[in-house]
């Protein structure tokens, strides 16, 4: 008889998951709380857009699913930034044209993992069975199966909770001595809007961007999707003179986007719509230890660290995170106690990293990027990048197109944006940049890359 | 009708607010998870005793139930340290022959504390009424009568927790988007001794001393009781080498205290049975935010921030926000919305400051005050203390016999840390320090004391 595993959450990460066990000879059974969304449509207007870089696509390749996957993204070479006043300028995120992260869509892409899940016979989704709790002294997970009213119980060797950042098997550890919890909530949420395709389906504004309308305080994004329409993202503060909980009226949503994002208000004849239709998203940081009790659950991806969205890794990392458990599963079997041990304890460190990333990368994002400093920052480190191609790496291309640990990429990211603090301290444009400083202070303080290249 | 209000816990905290509150004319239901503690023995072997300071004793005065609660403490003026080689020593906790900290029974002092509670008519008590939760649209508030199984329903214009560090009501607003939450586990944990009276009931170590025997990475403590006996605890780690795990036999336990606490394992007939019949008890530091939702619920006491008992502030803080809450009620009446949320702002950062400020002690205590740079530091901090009252008051002073906001105390205490640092470099005694030096940094450094005295 085969060894069996149940994981809970049929999402993206618990897709790509139940492959790679399948490949190693596990009969998995997946269960998941919504209804099967290639036969039910699921409403959308929350985070339908993803950003998929190398650590995701490392995975992807691993299990041999990103070949198909290959033909829904949309390549997106940089940044598109839309001053309030000025010239709307590119800033691509790397001088290589083979690096560059891919827009791609949540529903669009799960689709895909399942059924390339589901064509191994081992592998069984339950849908519409949320998980209500588990017993973690027997191994019990319980279930109810949402369309009969019924409660299963999965007796299983280990439980992998997949289920997201609000995980039902997260809430069991938390009852546990022991459990090393935090959830902290950004002050600023998120509204869906969206941009549609001109009449031929052709896309309004440049397609192999990531569009974003920097306002120091708050943003709006864009992402390209198939069909020649965007989706849209306005970060914005919860409270306050000027956030959600104000800008409660038509008229002071008309009012401030054409104040604020007159470019863009152009695009969206269904603002109000999507205003008033989609409801307020928030923003989480989760993080939490040990990931596993025993050998009998283990959280990865989003139940084990939720994280904010402006790295664009949640996802890349969720990925990553199976990726690493498969190599554990390769070295150890199903030693689930050694295993579950061993993941925590290499990933750990690496996902709190990406959780501060991501948090760092919205001040980034909403305000550095119009600012001349960084621009200038930004110049020098392009011309570090290249006199120094095995040292300085920019943390945006460490994090995005390599695969070099988070935690190394956020120590290189801190000392690198030192030393180009240093360099730009009282000047105003790169020819005054103290060169022979500069090639002193690299390898005085960044050490040789050893991980590779793509 | 008199104005009504429910209080989740009837232990300290609560009793202590149901005090203040009746006293402001309120009708007040406590439900209290375990049976009446003044009919029903409850199991002891955990945290039985604490140390009520200044804090603490200022709200016992405010609600006048301090003169019968004097009669049950036992001064302690300074620690006792009981090296493993060199002479015990006794380092006194203030120069002030008034300033010492108290040794009390929890269960007495939570007996008074509910008799005086009892003694207005408008105070109910629920015994053995465990909470199941609160709907936080409603303000309904669920609990089981563990005597029958019946459910009770308590439908009420505001809730208070004072429900202790695994809060019920905690757990609801936890499930709610925008509660910041953290729960930090130590890696040790305690367990507790006990050291019987003499023969006369006579107490067989100084009375008036907090015990220590420091070594380095565990300690053992011991509290005088009023029956001429001690509590002693064990701070140890949970798992290595040295640990509660690995010390798991008679032998082990009788060979380890033979080497370790010698003079202590004389007075401890009882060791192994003790060692082996009590639980070994975790220490865990619970921050959160906000405290309440709307009007409906707040959290008051280890409920909003459970901390290590290694300040002895664990009661102080929770009687100080007692006090602090009372004050609120005198301004604003009952708009609790009002009052929940600035009761939060007002005590949050201090209670931070305090579960700080408790984490850092243990290292104090189970490691510094033997080590001679910090006794050497503790001499001039007594000078500087002398030459300057009116600016550089000790941390530990601050805390224990000051009602100095927690967070000034633990900004002045980084302060006069640095000061003390600073002068000790390079010195062996007291006598070899820059007095000129210390005369300057004090009043450049440390602002005037503008909070009074006792």
């Amino acid at each position: 008889m085969k060894k069996q595993i149940t994981i809970v959450g049929g999402g993206l990460a618990g897709s790509l998951l139940s492959v790679y066990l399948a490949k190693r000879g596990f009969k998995v059974d997946v269960y998941e709380r919504r209804p099967d969304m290639r036969k039910v449509k699921i409403s959308a207007g929350r985070s339908i857009n993803l950003a998929l870089s190398v650590r995701g696509i490392h995975a992807l390749k691993e299990v041999g699913v990103f070949d198909e996957i290959s033909k829904i993204l949309i390549p997106m070479r940089g940044r598109m930034v839309h001053p309030l006043d000025g010239e709307i300028n590119f800033q691509p995120y790397s001088r290589n044209p083979e690096e560059y992260i891919n827009s791609v869509s949540r529903g669009d892409l799960n689709t895909i993992m399942m059924s390339a899940a589901e064509e191994f016979p081992d592998v069984q989704y339950h849908f519409n069975h949320r998980c209500t709790g588990m017993d973690l002294e027997t191994g019990e997970a319980r279930f109810i199966d949402e369309q009969t009213g019924q409660v299963v119980v999965a007796q299983t060797q280990a439980v992998i909770g997949t289920d997201g950042s609000a995980s039902a098997l997260r809430s069991e550890l938390l009852k546990r001595s022991g459990f090393n919890y935090s959830q902290v909530y950004e002050d600023y949420g998120y509204k869906e809007l969206s941009i549609p395709s001109g009449p031929e389906g052709n896309f309004l504004i440049e397609q192999h961007a990531l569009h974003i309308w920097p306002r120091k305080t708050y943003m709006l994004i864009a992402l390209p999707n198939m069909d020649g329409s965007f989706t849209v993202t306005l970060f914005f503060p919860m409270k306050g003179d000027v956030s959600f909980e104000n800008l409660d009226t038509s008229e002071k949503v008309q009012q401030f986007f054409t104040a604020q994002f007159p470019d863009a208000l152009d695009l969206m004849p269904g603002l109000l719509d999507d205003y008033f239709g989609n409801p307020v998203g928030s923003l989480m940081t989760v993080k939490c230890s040990p990931w596993h009790h025993k050998g009998r659950v283990l959280l990865l991806g989003d139940a084990a660290h939720a994280i904010v969205p402006f790295f664009g890794q949640g996802m890349n990392c969720a990925f990553e995170d199976c990726s690493v458990f498969a190599g554990l599963v390769d070295k150890s079997g199903d030693d689930w106690e050694k295993i579950f041990a061993e993941c925590g304890q290499e990933r750990k460190e690496n996902t709190d990293a990406i959780a501060d990333l991501a948090v760092e990368n919205f001040f980034e994002m909403r305000d550095h990027v119009s600012d001349p400093r960084y621009l200038l920052m930004k110049k020098i480190e392009r011309r570090l990048a290249d006199a120094f191609p095995m040292r300085f790496i920019p943390k945006y291309e460490m994090v995005s197109f390599h695969r070099v640990p988070y935690a190394v990429a956020m120590e290189r990211g801190q000392i690198q944006h030192q030393i180009l603090w240093e360099l730009t301290e009282g000047i105003a444009s790169a020819d005054e940049v103290d060169w022979a400083k500069a090639q002193r202070l690299v390898p005085e303080r960044v050490p040789p890359w050893t991980w590779g290249t793509l």
